[in-house]
């Protein structure tokens, strides 16, 4: 039994090299396993000690050397106490353990001219994305990619997700046939409640109640949500918004359809690095279209949203003489 | 204070008359008022006796029946026992039930010359409905509309639901400020179970673990969704796919995005009558535009959704002979 990969993961030559991110836990272990049965060897192993859980942190840390000896593979190791660091940066310790992650890969990539790296979020973890991200009110279904590229500390990183498509059960089936050992994942609890309660909490009620696994409707819903958004991008980039000024042209805007609108006008706001796009704002920057007796939109940081001869653009006067 | 009424719904004339169905429940009371005090006051109060809590259920009627007399208004009652209906058809009890109180709606638009039927669901109704067709897996994010058009027994009814922005919260305050009286709901916990518990348990849970009120998240997500479907509906109205015989055309098809092409793959056989239009059956009508040694695929009840000619249909024979 081999644990199956991301499609788009498997288009990657085997004679590429990876950055892989090992905790030692359940998830990032099957992933190697997994990667080097697939023929894609060419793994540095790099592991971030948080010290959250000492003496176990520690013994994390040990085992994950001893693992990437036994495979002959390179690992990189680092020791950071996030606890400080989240407190003196008055950060959350998720965010903090995460940013230092983040850091660490970016020095790893450069010392080993590698910038993929690889996660082992497999498709529940998915489905806890994506029910977090409808219920704390991102605007609707979206979950991880399979690959996102991130800029950190001025170095490109890739990081990649092969087993997104792949359940925990599989996950779990595969650990037990291949007798694959792994470190017990005593994760902080305080640091993850949120999620972890919705993992342990909320999905296994949802589950009872519907008397189904939930997780693939969610998976599919995300997916379907996100296709139907690149469909309308794609529309979108069919039509001459912008005049040379890159000022976006009303009588175009106006001929769109309302959801084209919107997502027009975010995709300018979003250019032009407006901060919180929220929806009600969204909303206010199209009343531009209709109402003819607004002339402008406040922007956070003194910034406006305006319409001038048929114009709408983004500005940082708070007065304009000739406006409409 | 007046409890606000959708505004899709203030568009009616204060002059048409409208059936209001009212179980002498919270929600369908406060509705009553309301709408009375909105002028809406040509209503037909329409009081199903589902006969599921015995005394309790004789008592709903003869308050609604009093509740109509004391506002001058015509009041028509039916008395069904819908457990029986159910077992007999071998149907849940809330299927049965709804059944029964559309068919009873069908009835008094008839006697009325009224074809609008007013029901009581909110705003919190709303994102428990959202949230069960996403863990059901009906695809996506999916809520109730204002109005809605149903036949039934021949009959054209459109539902209209004129507390569907309206929270539960906004109803109770509505009630209490008003010293409005309403029968206590006892709903048989048997028959919406999923539902109950959706409302009972996985809300108040989903908001204990956000720290937040979920539901508005839910409805504006549904609401978000519902309008990228629409721009894409009208995007695709915009390209000729059918040729005059209202065969798909393969190579206008092939140059739409995937969403588009799902979508009017998924159009084409729900316009033809094909039951259970999985996402799985349409990826796999969407391989005869890409894959040459495919020319059907199954669908149910022994039709096929064929390729011929550069064209994609459906036909019911099981051989072609001259298929590509």
């Amino acid at each position: 039994m081999k644990l199956p990969l991301h499609p788009e993961f498997l288009t990657h030559s085997k004679g590429d090299t990876f950055l892989l991110a090992i905790s030692g836990g359940r998830d990032s272990v099957a992933l190697l396993h997994s990667l080097l049965e697939h023929g894609y060897d060419k793994l540095v192993l790099c592991h971030v000690n948080h010290r959250l859980r000492a003496a176990d942190s520690e013994q994390d840390a040990a085992w994950v050397e001893d693992l990437a000896k036994r495979f002959d593979l390179p690992c990189e190791l680092t020791s950071v106490d996030v606890a400080s660091v989240a407190e003196s940066r008055q950060q959350s310790i998720e965010l903090a353990a995460r940013n230092t992650r983040h850091q660490f890969f970016s020095r790893c990539a450069v010392q080993h001219h590698c910038h993929c790296v690889l996660l082992a979020h497999h498709a529940d973890d998915q489905a806890e994305t994506i029910l977090f991200n409808l219920l704390r009110g991102s605007g609707g279904l979206k979950g991880m990619d399979h690959a996102s590229q991130h800029e950190i500390d001025g170095v490109s990183l890739q990081f990649l997700r092969p087993l997104l498509q792949t359940t925990r059960s599989d996950i779990d089936a595969y650990i037990q046939q291949q007798h694959i050992s792994y470190r017990e994942d005593h994760s902080n609890a305080q640091a993850v409640a949120t999620r972890n309660r919705l993992r342990n909490e909320a999905l296994p009620l949802l589950e009872d109640i519907m008397g189904r696994n939930v997780k693939p409707a969610l998976v599919r819903a995300a997916a379907i949500a996100q296709s139907t958004q690149q469909s309308l991008q794609e529309v979108l980039q069919g039509y001459e918004l912008e005049d040379p000024q890159g000022r976006l042209y009303l009588p175009t805007l106006a001929s769109l359809s309302p959801a084209l609108r919107q997502m027009a006008v975010h995709d300018y706001l979003q250019k032009h690095q407006v901060a919180e796009i929220s929806s009600d704002l969204i909303t206010r920057c199209l009343s531009l279209i209709e109402d003819s007796s607004i002339a402008k939109v406040n922007l956070p940081q003194d910034r406006y949203f305006r319409r001038k001869e048929k114009r709408l653009f983004i500005d940082s006067s708070p007065s304009h003489p000739s406006c409409e």
